[in-house]
């Protein structure tokens, strides 16, 4: 796929909070980008570290023993097997980078589990 | 290491033009920064797809059959062996994606080919 993408294009195409879209893949990485408001659930990815990026707004990443507070143009790396909660309390724009594998509530399968679509 | 990282602070540190530094890594992959100016070397890497994102500035990345325009918030996934120059009239602060064992001159060495530090 020779083309490049715009953040901000596909940014809006999104319209459901907590349901990450692919939209680019690199060797065995996924480039996903997610809208995110309020609380999501606790949980963790056994064999797969996770980058999370703020494109806008602010991300709080709650884990067991600390939390992250991330603003625009910062990004943290959850390592594999680390528990966490990723929060905002207004609407904000995520890049991640995770394997094509990773799936958004890694161990934890409820209503928010959703796999993946390229957009 | 659990630590956030502020992109425009770690974007500070570098003086140098074409020399990615690292600022994270994930899985197999590393994420680096690096800023550009002028045009680079013409090179491919064999078994790895390379992510170019625009921050700040703009981005020409030469293909040997189409160039590629990049704006800010645009990223380009130039994939595994396929021959690219990328070049910036003006400065331009790029992200890239890229696995660990990425030279930055690919299949070249020259005066221009710099083991990737850590900032």
């Amino acid at each position: 796929m020779l083309t490049k993408v715009n953040l901000a294009e596909k940014l809006g195409l999104i319209q459901e909070y907590w349901k990450p879209k692919i939209v680019g893949e690199i060797n065995d990485a996924c480039v996903k980008l997610v809208k995110v408001k309020g609380e999501f659930t606790w949980h963790h990815h056994k064999d797969e570290d996770e980058l999370f990026l703020v494109l806008k707004g602010r991300l709080t990443i709650h884990l067991r023993d600390q939390d992250v507070h991330l603003e625009e143009g910062e990004f943290f790396v959850v390592p594999r097997g680390v528990e966490h909660m990723p929060a905002a309390a207004e609407e904000a724009h995520l890049l991640l980078l995770e394997p094509k594998t990773t799936l958004n509530t890694g161990n934890v399968q409820n209503e928010r589990t959703a796999e993946a679509q390229w957009i």
